[in-house]
């Protein structure tokens, strides 16, 4: 059979295949001296001059000429009247999805350990973590062609349910264009200040404050190269998120659900850019080819069919593995950001998958539902970063303190093992502050 | 009066006092170019030519000439031997300390949301998060005069009680070496494998793997500037722990503490090194001049005075405050690595802070216990990271992954309102996926 739609066609008994399928996965964010030296210089800028800097670079890079900062902040009812201004399906189709992420979170604030713990020992000594969310967060969100209002409610939503107290968001807007659905967006996440900056200067603006932008705590947010240096850079100072890469599907498929389906998946992540990736596994030759000849098909239909080529071309793979349980193997080696398992009884396959930073299980859950509103976060580990991380959560907007209270029972019998412990390690400070507790 | 110790007394009330407070804080790692270079060249070493490069950097920087890296594997076995070599009471410290910080993981695996979650929506849609353990993780231990027995149990106990598979242990032995206490720890903590490799090139190891060394998904320990240059490099590639600043300790006292504990307490941070921070707040003046009376009299009984004299004198400060009201919102802003309460009824004023790595109630905790046995972990965020980061813990080496099972009726619902959004974002293929599902 012949395909007039380029993409790689592998099988897992192919010689090299773990080879090719390292090279398929590679992929690596270009370091560019260039952008390196430019952004030092811009938070450098930042950090020393606050405002004056914030000004000048945003007249540079968004021609936004104006005199004070103040003048880039966006007032709370201008994002109330973008929200008043949508279309009646769309403003619901923001709020019914909003409404479906907080409830998701709420669901994961209450399951993932925030009330912290404490317990009592035998001599009365106390141990415990107590849990807080973070004072005040910043949300980077991209202007332009990448200005998704999903992102803001994705972004926002879970620090509110973690009880972050402020949320500061910065979006580009350059020659003053906004978009008005980013900032219904906003309005409905209730994001409480949102700033027209971007760039670098926007991260060091919030991660060192300035006279008129105050100091996060943590920086979350997709952005362009220079957004991800800085963010890298103010790492420490802030707390910061995944640097993303390019968006990935991985789909495992047993060869029962309707090919154009899953072919319309592929195309979900391939239009993003030119560098997403789109992977298919299954155990059946025959449907590979069915999935094939979908994609011929319905392609010629699609408005951004050059980028989804591209991409799939360059990025892409149709692989036959020996069975599903090699399938599972190989989706844990390549531990993808989105996995759809789109096959009967998808369970038992899940549960053999260790890494991914989403599973979508049986032939209903394409990504794309997950991507808006079916709840769980959309930011998602990627480049098989899924090995270590995990969605974007409540538990990003929270942090935890130890706490220990000895009985003067207690420091009896732990201040001579810290003692004996502390000598051990040439600490004497450490072994008398302990002995000075002993009777 | 006139004390003997140059240590900073301030007052809450002086003018001034906020920016006083900030430079005091203020520590910046400084940015040395030729580390930055240096681990550059390193880490593109390890990554193109494996074993070979360790090899020669470790004959380089630890004078440790082999022809393997097999040959700078410690086999469990002497692992062991040097755990049967410890005198008595020194193995059964770290054995107590050791139960009793693998305890307290315990409690916390149990209670920051292990088991994951999930429920059923009405339309029969589920949704949850299913929680894993790291596969491989690396656990860096310093050489020298920094090496410490009690930094091995803190990093690999929590790895090991959130289920992963396999600790690598680096520690490099300059002339070979090698600290038993060091290896008797890695044989109760139960760590997997250990090689005698440091620096960046150990990093780089870890971080890409080499022929003999496996590659990890996440870098956790403390280093020199090359180690914690080489992590930030690598993070993304492999996940790493927050890059520690200097060590601090912030007491809390309502003037009703022995003068001599707090002073030995102030002691026993200021010993670690000379960049370490420890600060007293107190709204009795009186009981400030008692405190410094104190650490007059006990810092010549110390064998590391002159680091404690050079530490105190550079970062450290005994503050009064107005009240303790004021103490907490001085010590939130801090955001300490540690925080003793050394108070009556200590519980009133730990209620009211929101940031501080771990705190220690009540003047029997000293901090001390804390560090080798009280059972939290001793690994906390420093630099007023704890604003928004946490204890190192059993979380640290676990991940999430999404679960999201859409029913035939729920994608009926949800498919709508994606595609409203799609179509809003300019994501046709992303609309379509979900459209193919409405009936």
């Amino acid at each position: 059979m012949s395909f007039a739609t380029d993409i790689k066609r592998l099988s897992s008994s192919d010689d090299g295949f773990p080879q090719t399928l390292r090279q398929l996965l590679a992929f690596e964010a270009s370091e560019d001296a260039a952008i390196d030296q430019s952004v030092v210089q811009i938070l450098q800028a930042v950090k020393t001059r606050g405002d004056a800097a914030v000004l000048e670079y945003t007249q540079k890079f968004d021609r936004l000429g104006v005199d004070a900062v103040s003048a880039l902040e966006i007032p709370t009812s201008e994002l109330q009247a973008a929200l008043a201004s949508l279309p009646a399906e769309r403003r619901q189709a923001l709020e019914a999805a909003a409404a479906r992420v907080r409830a998701y979170h709420e669901v994961q604030k209450r399951e993932c350990g925030s009330a912290g713990f404490s317990y009592t020992e035998a001599d009365g000594t106390v141990l415990g973590q107590k849990v807080t969310p973070l004072d005040r967060v910043g949300i980077y969100v991209p202007g332009g062609k990448a200005a998704y209002p999903s992102s803001v409610l994705m972004n926002a939503i879970p620090a509110k349910v973690a009880g972050v107290q402020e949320i500061i968001m910065v979006v580009p807007t350059p020659d003053g264009v906004r978009n008005p659905l980013v900032l219904a967006a906003a309005a409905i996440a209730g994001v409480d200040r949102v700033f027209t900056i971007g760039g670098a200067q926007a991260v060091g603006a919030l991660a060192y404050g300035t006279e008129s932008i105050p100091q996060v705590d943590k920086i979350v947010g997709p952005g362009n190269a220079y957004v991800a240096n800085a963010k890298r850079r103010v790492f420490g100072t802030v707390g910061i998120d995944m640097i993303a890469g390019p968006s990935e599907i991985l789909v495992l498929c047993d060869g029962t659900t309707d090919p154009d389906w899953v072919a319309m998946d592929l195309f979900s992540q391939a239009e993003h850019d030119e560098l997403a990736q789109s992977i298919l596994l299954c155990p059946n030759a025959e449907y590979l080819d069915q999935v094939h000849a979908s994609i011929d098909k319905l392609i010629t239909t699609m408005p951004r069919a050059e980028i989804i080529r591209t991409s799939l071309r360059d990025r892409g793979a149709l692989i036959l593995v020996r069975d599903m349980q090699e399938a599972c193997d190989i989706a844990n080696d390549i531990a993808a950001e989105h996995l759809e398992i789109s096959a009967e009884e998808p369970q038992q396959w899940a549960d053999q998958i260790r890494h991914a930073g989403a599973m979508f299980l049986g032939r209903y859950s394409s990504e794309s539902l997950g991507d808006y509103c079916a709840g769980p976060n959309h930011v998602l580990p990627t480049s098989r970063t899924a090995r270590f991380s995990s969605p974007l959560g409540v538990y990003d907007f929270q942090k935890r303190s130890s706490m220990i209270q000895v009985s003067e029972q207690g420091a009896q019998s732990l201040g001579k093992i810290a003692a004996e412990l502390a000598y051990g390690e040439g600490l004497p400070a450490h072994a008398r502050s302990a002995e000075l507790r002993l009777k």
